[in-house]
């Protein structure tokens, strides 16, 4: 295997671009029901990974509408629990690339957790984050970045063919560098991604975990929140997502004062009781 | 490549001891004088890292009478930027076990940054935290365990003897458990070790980069300490030093309010202004 080194150009490493398709926008409260990925090294794709996945309860309408992934397609799928060492065997040793990388990597790392896994120690870059600094497109969707950019697409919203594309915006955007190495692709990423960030178990703070068991057992708890009409006095909201995003984790939760929905930034939760 | 399975036995990959002599108590300072490093799988020594290293600067005495590596013996030596990458890849896909290890993760890590290298995501122990755990022993200085449990010993303070009477202490605590799985070992552990907790440079706090600068261009820095008779106070200090800790960072410097050296939790600095 090779050891990863920021002074090195990217293309002396294998990339793997990858994309899930999943039952709901929160990590714990959904799941993976498709995972894509493409490996490529040196000019050639080296390797596919490509699985539809059974959740453990039924999808419904609105996230099929998504991806048109339905129950019966999945009705005889494998089991992430099943997929997910195939899935780290197959992006070893690879820079790993998705687009709104974010949100992937946050539904692959609980799957890690859950199997028992120690984080891989991959470079990871965001082919959104990375559109946005180098290229000059109408936005930086990845159905617009096919279009504009003359790409080679498929079916919009399935794993394997997102993947894929992602992996195409990746290179129009490297392009724009005289000298690609990883070091300065971090750099006109600027946020940081890893792995290690997305833990929701083991190396959480106080706060994500007492969130976490909330989400599990849609229990109502109380927070203290730096911010709003209500700042410093205790609020009930009942969590039913958490988002690791580079800016600041938050939660997404019912807010118990005005029944709405609302995003309230983990940093800025000052205490946190159980009710 | 094997992934690491916290569920698995740790007999099931390959272990890595390793040791470090060096020249001096803190890294960035100091620096490696000799690497040694013994690689066991399934019952078998199958390799061996062993080099003497030259310093960029002298060795002083009361260094050279704790190993009795002397200037002349690493006159020829190669120099360790030139021996992290073989260093990284003999311990690739390895459990790692040093003794002590916080001191000499701390000491390596900073050469895996200065190469440009990713961390490696390695599973770490601690042969003299398991020790105080599982084994009842006067004390648990490696030549006290050597020789209470009738190891095979070897040169005391020479990096490779060390690393292979590192490896049979963890051998000997380890049988003391059922099962001896890495999640098992790491509860026994209960403090967490890894790599990417010993960044001087990339992830570091904004406090420790900038007693890494003081330290390495000896400039005398203000800071407010949440403790002592100052507390809360402006009050000069030198750092000399920083030693990574799992109960908790700290940096050994000369305070100017009495010239003493001391020691200052990184935690409990709560300001910090170049003079």
């Amino acid at each position: 295997m090779s050891l990863f080194n920021e002074l090195s150009l990217w293309s002396e490493y294998p990339i793997v671009a990858f994309d899930t398709e999943t039952s709901g926008p929160y990590p714990l409260e959904s799941e993976i029901v498709e995972l894509g990925a493409v490996k490529w090294h040196q000019g050639k794709i080296i390797g596919q990974f490509q699985t539809l996945l059974k959740p453990s309860k039924p999808m419904l309408q609105d996230n099929i509408n998504i991806h048109g992934i339905t129950n019966e397609m999945v009705a005889d799928a494998p089991l992430m629990k099943d997929q997910i060492v195939p899935f780290c065997e197959f992006i070893q040793d690879s820079i790993l690339i998705a687009h709104h990388a974010p949100f992937d990597l946050g539904f692959v790392a609980i799957e890690i957790e859950k199997a028992g896994l120690v984080f891989p120690n991959n470079v990871h870059f965001c082919s959104s984050l990375i559109s946005r600094a180098l290229l000059h497109t109408t936005n930086h969707k990845l159905q617009t970045l096919v279009k504009e950019l003359n790409l080679v697409g498929g079916d919009a919203h399935r794993a394997y063919d997102d993947a894929y594309a992602c992996l195409q915006v990746f290179f129009k955007a490297a392009e724009k560098l005289d000298v690609a190495s990883i070091e300065k692709l971090k750099a006109v990423q600027a946020k940081k991604l890893a792995w290690s960030d997305y833990s929701l178990f083991n190396k959480s703070s106080e706060t994500i975990k007492s969130i976490v068991d909330a989400i599990q057992k849609n229990k109502t708890i109380q927070i203290v929140y730096e911010g709003g009409q209500s700042k410093n006095k205790l609020r009930p909201i009942t969590p039913k997502g958490i988002v690791r995003n580079p800016d600041g984790d938050y939660v997404h939760a019912e807010c118990g004062l005005d029944n709405q929905r609302k995003r309230f930034y983990i940093s800025k939760i000052l205490d946190i009781e159980l009710v």
